[in-house]
């Protein structure tokens, strides 16, 4: 060890150690200074979004860490792609309790680093500190848009259509299989449907793939993290519309329609449990299948479910039968 | 109530009875979105800092609410003048135990949107999640300096002069007082030396006024946050230079001068206990006269302690004997 390391503080060491390799942009200068520079892209507007995730809340104490180091940072990139916006960088608060050591920092810097380095968006600089209290880990995400164009809340107008992106529910049904083992066997989920649910809840998949063409497209559109209930009906407020979504034409994927046939029931939870981490947007009707179209030649599936509609913020969905369902908890909240 | 408000979450009321007021700036969107979208400066870089602070590690849980929501942003914005930046705004990450509610939350963000007004530094965005743990608050600031012109921590040439604004370890010794009362009367501290020192430790004084002042003059500049002796070694390190300082340069409050009159120890605690927010910089010989009328002239003592000097990292503080002193802690670290 040289003099200078010998020198260092505990906290300088874990930095030199776990983050300062996942810091490759030239203005996060090697995470050897305060604060960060960074030029943004000529034209272009930052888009800025902080997320944070609480042990206990938002992950289980014992989930594998490299996938926590991933949804801490794909549920910002998931802002990020629905805005429209290009990633540029993020930064990282972490505290944690007296307990968590190497053997947890080595593998969630690894999932972190990896998905920093997949998503072209390199940690930036970032702040360690001791708690009392479960892991806490905030980060504040960085992308760009060209200027004036990220993609609202506010915008949807009557007469859109609604999309949505990849399957809807598989991580609210991850979230119970998660929590109580017999519920596998309930459901007669075979074991590959159970672990790709499990694995959509640890691990959501960001649509960075299709930010330009949402921007080219979309009159409004935002990520469904607390459910698509909830989150459509936050977007209608914003956009001062209603939407009518009807349930049948919402995507759900093999292992949530299994579920599903044996508890009918449980399309409350899959249409308002969220951690979906998909997108959700209002398109003019003219514009839907040369989204699907692009989006699909990016890889990522999108569903019209619906229409937006003259209204005050009312999202409903609406049975084969043409009622509209009754959720007894509309959207996920922490209050 | 109206038909939307009833449809609101709790998480959507709380933010716009306590956040939304903060967020001035056209590009938060009210928090009505995901994300904000800001056009910086043309010809600027963006200096972004992210720092977090912890109830019962950086704040005690009986902490007046307002001064806590004032920390928080303080020492962000500490950095953001040590780097030599203007504030643009910042992102608010808070996970809240389920016992927190209005009583606490309306003096955190009355305390908040006061410094966010007085620092023209407006919240952007932000995000607030449920904790089993303490609270725990972590900001992102952002700042603009012109392009390529951040004050950095390397930069320090040996011949430098190294200065500090303000006072050192008010602070510390606030937090003594503050975990033990009795302490006041053994240090001889009259009442409103006692609270002047507390005062310090719990609302820092972030030295904004001579950001500019310190882009113009400074060859290298940090926020003394973890102790002046731990962070002017870690300037060195980056900078590889060493430091010189006469401890009996070091600039003093009346109250600090009390307490190290009754206990000569305390010095260990004024220059390593941490929680300064004052600016430490190395200035080339030359311009230290006008740097010091020019904070002078913006309201913030600059005192001249000692010199860089050829070295590997080691910040060295001769008593007046000449004789170094030896700490058995340099630096507050949490690791």
């Amino acid at each position: 060890m040289s003099k200078d390391s010998a020198a260092q503080s505990g906290e300088e060491r874990l930095i030199a150690r776990y983050f300062a390799p996942l810091a490759k942009h030239p203005g996060a200068f090697g995470l050897a200074d305060d604060a960060a520079a960074i030029a943004p892209p000529a034209g272009c507007d930052l888009v800025l979004k902080t997320d944070g995730i609480v042990g206990g809340v938002h992950f289980f104490p014992d989930d594998p860490p490299d996938t926590v180091g991933k949804k801490a940072l794909r549920v910002n990139l998931s802002d990020l792609a629905a805005k429209g916006a290009k990633p540029l960088g993020f930064l990282l608060t972490l505290a944690l309790p007296e307990e968590i050591g190497d053997a947890w920092l080595a593998p969630f810097a690894r999932g972190l680093g990896a998905d920093a380095q997949a998503f072209g968006c390199p940690l930036l600089g970032g702040d360690t500190d001791r708690t009392g209290g479960p892991i806490t880990i905030s980060i504040t995400a960085l992308g760009a848009v060209p200027q004036g164009k990220m993609v609202r809340r506010a915008g949807a107008k009557a007469g859109d259509r609604v999309v949505v992106t990849g399957t809807i529910g598989d991580a609210a049904l991850g979230l119970l299989l998660r929590r109580d083992t017999s519920t596998a066997r309930r459901w007669g989920l075979t074991p590959d449907k159970r672990s790709s649910l499990e694995a959509r809840y640890l691990v959501p998949e960001p649509r960075t793939a299709i930010a330009d063409i949402l921007r080219a497209h979309a009159s409004a559109a935002m990520d469904v993290s607390d459910g698509l209930a909830g989150d459509l009906g936050k977007l209608c407020r914003v956009s001062g519309v209603a939407a009518e979504i009807v349930v049948a034409r919402v995507p759900l994927s093999d292992g949530v329609r299994a579920a599903l046939a044996r508890e009918p029931a449980l399309i409350e939870t899959i249409l308002t449990g969220g951690d979906d981490y998909e997108v959700v947007a209002c398109v003019p009707a003219g514009k839907v299948e040369t989204l699907r179209q692009q989006a699909s030649a990016a890889g990522v599936a999108v569903t019209e479910i619906g229409a937006v509609t003259a209204g005050q913020g009312e999202a409903r969905f609406l049975e084969s039968n043409g009622r509209p369902l009754v959720f007894r908890r509309p959207s996920f909240s922490h209050f």
